[in-house]
């Protein structure tokens, strides 16, 4: 059966662009490995009339509405009373929240009313605990559909909708089964890729959906089967998967939806290497993203982040002379700085980046968007100038997905 | 005049997780910045019937109507001929929609059908060129409202907004004034920090409004005025923001919305300091925030990563036997590590991070959230550590937060 789902987040500090939403990408993704698709992502005010008028149409719409925010114990956080307002209900004390809060404040912060105030629950709906904070949850059954109301604290609502809701959700609703198969495709850009699909596209049988997703370096292809018999789903599946493989051969570049930076710790993992970063105009930002994954020590050693020409010539031993023949912006210094911290942290393997990330230094010849990477591998560098500018943030994010890119490719030759 | 606006986000990627939503919260900034308040943000999937309700409803509320996404060449986008529906008109070729196109694509990519598609547009609508992509901006005027309709790559979105949209919708629309200040205060969890300031809150003035937002080692408070005379407002705000100074005192960390780094980048260059880190568990984190604003080299020499002891000891200094005495996570090696990457580095100030950000590793007397800053400005050298696991994300973004704030109060000092 299909199944629908809605996220409602509620919070002024999203409409006026102080936190940007991270919290419905991460709720929806969970719900689709569960079979329930997301219909629709609302945010609202913390505002009564307007939560009230989300909830209502999300009911009207969707069998699921997962909200997050306005828990807090503040007075601008209204989600709980407004709640009670919509399923015509009242606050009551429980107990076990109340011990809970006790346990999260720890000693460190003081019980006063406010806090005291969490313990108070919508009386009609089935309490969850929080086990990393203070709001609980509240889960309402409303004809059939569910309403679930979360902290907006990314962290509380992560864990209790992976150790509670997920698992209640799943057991409530008989739902289809949906699954993604991602391909990272290089050489590629999107109308003409397009164009080279679309025969094939126009005979994918009606369960399958393509989605084209351009990301800075590359483009990502996303099939989407929906049904209720998996079975058939798998088979259809991996049919257009062999025929997709064919059609654009060694320019499908991996098959895995993660982060490729995640790809690229468990490639390094798989052939026992290390890897160390030399980095200028990404400015540390290839290092904090290999870092970000758990276990990260596995494969990644450090980094030497040498935003100035001394510190590439005194950390990373690039010459004065390459500085000053070829500039800070060269292939020349891009190898010299790959080398210098695969020798100087002693990995197999490097990434090197120099470049123009703007949205001002660019030098004649060397125009903003210019950056030069190098990458290491065993004993073979391989570099790559990029030189388009695509603003300073999708400079620096191109640049790491380029170097990672061209990591992963040398560990696929090493197969 | 209260305007209102409304976001529009369409894309399955959305609603599959596979993208975060960051083009909401940048808007919403821009437009609170010219007097619009954001209403609500709607993402949808590519579907017909999905935008023409979201269309028709955030119209039904709201005078502005800003939509992004689904205008590429390929056939899962379908916002532009959804919207000829919607306004009961047709696609028209645009001559000068298609030399964009050819100018974008720069004879690096080959002109296809699908590309030539991007020349297409709809014919009741203003069109604004999109200076740096292929995909053209649709503005349309109806019954006193405003829909335009962007691409959803942010560096495309953003310019047209800035160059264009904007200034046309502040020309436009009679506004209010949005005045937002924003505090950062330490040292008080968020209901204790309501508890001090309900009596004070309870006696703000009908124009102003409060909100509490939490974030990993600090709390923001955030002041909005809205109304239609600037001057009253102004005065208004001037008098709350004394009052809460004085309740504050030296909690108040900072009064200044934008991010910490941001701000401390400010503080060197004012102070004439350049600034160097030197990371364990924060990976690079701190590194790549603070090389991620536009002139970083103004403050930011570099960083050394140093994910193993090896590193530590060959790069940053730190001695064999204090890591077997004390540990990797210590005081003792925070503090070597931190003037390890001074001197290397040659700066005056340095950031130094050693943990355990998890969720694995724990040692025993050292759980997982444990953590050891050591920040030094000048000659002087300040610790703390935080021993509370939120999680590897947060555990690492909050330490990075505590560094950047144990900085930016070493330099107030030497004012």
């Amino acid at each position: 059966m299909k199944v629908f789902a809605e996220i409602v987040t509620v919070g002024d500090e999203l409409l006026i662009g102080q936190v940007v939403d991270t919290n419905s990408a991460w709720i929806g993704k969970q719900l689709n490995m569960i079979g329930v698709a997301v219909n629709r992502i609302t945010s609202v005010r913390d505002d009564e009339a307007e939560i009230l008028n989300a909830v209502d149409t999300a009911l009207s719409r969707s069998e699921i509405v997962l909200m997050t925010g306005g828990l807090g114990p503040t007075k601008d956080d209204i989600t709980k009373t407004t709640l009670c307002k919509y399923f015509n209900t009242e606050l009551v004390f429980n107990q076990e929240v109340y011990d809970n809060v006790l346990r999260i404040l720890a000693g460190r912060i003081p019980m006063n009313e406010l806090n005291k105030s969490q313990a108070y629950v919508p009386k009609s709906c089935t309490v969850l605990q929080n086990r990393v904070g203070s709001a609980s949850i509240s889960w309402f059954n409303h004809k059939g559909k569910v309403l679930v109301s979360m902290p907006g604290v990314p962290q509380e609502m992560k864990t209790a909708m992976s150790e509670d809701i997920l698992p209640r959700l799943k057991s409530q609703f008989n739902t289809d089964y949906i699954i993604h198969h991602t391909f990272f495709v290089k050489n590629y850009a999107e109308a003409v890729l397009a164009e080279v699909l679309e025969e094939w596209e126009n005979h994918l049988p009606a369960c399958l959906k393509l989605a084209y997703l351009p990301q800075p370096g590359a483009m990502r292809l996303r099939l989407t089967a929906q049904g209720s018999d998996k079975v058939i789903l798998v088979e259809a599946l991996q049919k257009v998967e062999v025929e997709l493989r064919s059609i654009l051969k060694a320019d499908v570049f991996a098959e895995d939806e993660r982060p490729i930076e995640q790809q690229l710790g468990e490639q390094l993992v798989k052939h026992g290497m290390m890897v160390a970063t030399a980095e200028s105009c990404t400015g540390g930002t290839m290092a904090s993203r290999l870092a970000r994954n758990a276990g990260a020590s596995a494969y990644f050693v450090g980094s030497i982040v040498s935003y100035t020409n001394d510190v590439k010539m005194n950390q990373l031993g690039v010459k004065e002379e390459t500085l000053k023949k070829h500039g800070a912006v060269s292939e020349e210094t891009a190898i010299e700085m790959v080398n210098g911290v695969c020798n100087k942290l002693n990995t197999p393997c490097g990434l090197a980046t120099t470049g123009i990330a703007g949205p001002s230094g660019a030098v004649p010849g060397k125009p903003v968007g210019t950056v030069w990477i190098a990458v290491k591998c065993n004993e073979k560098i391989v570099t790559r100038m990029l030189n388009y500018d695509h603003g300073r943030e999708m400079n620096i994010e191109r640049a790491s997905n380029h170097a990672f890119f061209m990591l992963m490719e040398q560990l696929h030759c090493l197969k």
